[in-house]
């Protein structure tokens, strides 16, 4: 074994140890535990501001542009946001300890099942650090340990939170080893971490399409795929045209950047002609460019919208910009065809009036969420009133969709008998 | 892309397109789905069993062992057994369609979930031939497609079971591709299932631990494993010796070829010099043999009774056998550590009189089942209720313990709104 594979496996015992001491906290010194924390990053707000200057300085150096210094950067204000909103977490309740069903068998065992912490997480994620913060507080919340690899971009900042979340989990007089980070930067620790499948219980990437394919790729341990949206509306021929377009312009230019934000729109054919010249018109106006079908661009035409050719390239992609697929389709089955052949499975939805339209589109579109007349960026924690998001899964076992406490929770089965044996 | 990529891929794609179909059954088109498959099966039992005395004779041709002969065995009497189940199954609750949880959102949304199949299973298991006519159907009761990949011992049979399935769901008007078999007997035809995740969304392996850590190791799709139990019972010092005696007994003894059947028994120090001469004299009589440490090997000795030596590779072994580990340990939390490290995290119990060590027993052991005063033979989808088992899962996400029907479903949140647009 190689001293890095050596030193995976302490981080890993060390945090599956920890995990056995958090797993029978009960909620109020868990309550205890986060308020604490939140004290010692106040205390602490200034180092932990200048940690983050120097990986602002860094990037400078290495020549990254403003967005993406943007996003590695913590002052003291954003830090203040951070640690207010450990309050948010403070305030939920605590899943750990119920009992899901209980019963007594005929053969005689009583039998429950009690949600308990899965243990230990592992979880990989890129650039903003404040993602360290909120991790380690979801994780200690629901009870478990969590190991951390945080990007390299912010790795002093990284480094400067995971102390003081460990100095406070100390002072708690519990161990500091609930919360680890990954110091090394070398990517083979990541490999490493996706097959320490003794002491890990769950992998969370947060990250583009690369990572997640790398965990689906080489981990041993389960992952929790997510945080990929190529999402679609489909404006079916029966819709309110106006209403239809705020919405979509909502779905695509709120917040283009994030994985709920709308890819490609879909149009009944017999309303295209007088919904897409709407459309163009609406959203150019706020910057957005058209990757579009012939016959969306014959439109775009004659009413003098200039759009780029569409492909299946541009239909599988997640723009993540101010780019929009669109596509006329000739009904609602086409509609759902094109769904279910690019679709990540996140955010998908219909605007149509018509009540058949909108159910065969519901039971029909397999995704995470399906909307009527609603717009994709709704696919969040917070809007769907869990309190708290660790990630958002696109896969189906487990958690799908936005995922909130409860998705870090498993449950064990308690058989209580009277020295009873199976007959 | 080889021939047997392009093979798989085919099936892949039939199976998802499948799958959307099975998705909107009512629960009374799969009832009599179900209860088709059941009499085309017996329509057909002549030649399913006469294609399973093909696989006997090979299989003697190959000199397997009478044991291994019985295990693919299918004739008659049993083939009706097998196509009697199929009624309970068709008895059970439908679990597809309900919603969990609905409201009304201050964003203006109105949010459910909804219970919806997982789309397609992947199965792979080993030598007996009920398993395909078992998997297929509790698949079609939820909703789902499935690919199943049986052992080559049993090709003739699951071939022949497979057949009159797909017969029997072409004849009610759908689509037979909800049940494919993986007719190549090829291991890398497993290879190459196991990184399907275009069109499959659950691997579930029916296996031995090789079968299983090949899935960890190659799947880049959800795996739930499991089916292996090196199970323990705690004996604690204060206890009914006679009562817990018969109680192990059970556990080990009763089925000892099956994954919760009992592995190690831990006896408290306090009581060993009285309790292991009665527990050895019981279950010699019964043909167990044991593999004890130090100290439980002298207490033998004393007893006249000959004991192996424990190591850890023995206390780290599923026996699936009439052996049995016997330790003697200081305390609860010596017990509660040896569980810890050779655990496998299915069946754990103590047993004992005093409600502060079993409420501990109860709170620190990570298991799928953690008893009290029972037998670990208990773990089992027909004892807990659930009417049919697909898998006893030994890992946290998604499914722990036995798996009923729901372990075959996901959900997908449905969000309506009235052109609703995030604020």
């Amino acid at each position: 074994m190689d001293d890095k594979q050596q030193y995976l496996n302490t981080l890993g015992e060390q945090a599956k140890a920890a995990s056995y001491a958090m797993a029978s906290l009960t909620a109020s010194q868990k309550r205890d535990l986060l308020r604490a924390i939140a004290q010692k990053l106040s205390d602490k707000s200034a180092s932990i501001v200048a940690a983050n200057q120097q990986d602002v300085a860094k990037a400078r150096e290495n020549g990254l542009n403003d967005a993406m210094i943007d996003r590695l950067l913590l002052d003291e204000s954003r830090l203040s946001g951070v640690i207010a909103d450990i309050e948010n977490v403070v305030a939920l309740a605590d899943p750990i300890g119920s009992e899901l069903e209980s019963q007594l068998l005929d053969n005689g065992l009583r039998l429950s099942r009690r949600r308990v912490p899965l243990g230990v997480l592992g979880v990989i994620y890129e650039a903003r650090p404040n993602v360290t913060v909120d991790i380690a507080v979801l994780a200690l919340k629901t009870g478990n340990a969590v190991i951390l690899r945080g990007g390299k971009e912010t790795l002093a900042s990284n480094l400067a939170l995971s102390e003081a979340i460990r100095e406070a989990i100390g002072e708690q007089g519990l161990p500091c080893d609930a919360v680890q980070l990954i110091q090394d930067p070398d990517r083979a620790l990541v490999s490493g971490l996706l097959k320490l499948d003794k002491y890990v219980d769950m992998i969370v990437p947060r990250g583009g399409q690369n990572l997640q394919r790398l965990c689906a790729e080489q981990a041993t341990i389960p992952v929790i795929l997510g945080g990929i949206g190529i999402c679609h509306l489909y404006v079916d021929s029966e819709v309110e045209q106006l209403k239809a377009i705020e919405v979509i312009a909502n779905a695509k230019v709120q917040r283009p950047t994030v994985c709920n934000a709308l890819d490609t729109v879909l149009v009944h054919q017999s309303i295209a002609q007088t919904f897409l010249p709407k459309l163009y018109a609406h959203l150019s106006s706020l910057g957005v460019s058209f990757y579009a079908c012939e016959q969306a661009e014959a439109i775009g035409k004659d009413a003098g919208t200039v759009t780029h050719k569409a492909s299946d390239e541009t239909y599988g992609t997640e723009w993540l910009s101010l780019n929009l697929g669109v596509k006329v389709v000739e009904n609602i089955d086409e509609a759902i065809a094109h769904i279910r052949r690019f679709s990540s499975g996140h955010s998908e939805g219909i605007l149509s009036d018509n009540i058949h339209a909108t159910a065969h589109f519901i039971n029909e579109v397999d995704a995470a969420a399906v909307y009527v007349n609603a717009s994709t960026r709704f696919t969040d924690g917070g809007q769907f009133g869990l309190g708290a998001e660790v990630a958002v899964s696109t896969q189906k076992l487990h958690a799908r969709g936005p995922m909130g406490l409860e998705a870090l929770t498993t449950y064990k089965w308690i058989g209580v008998g009277d020295y009873t044996a199976r007959g």
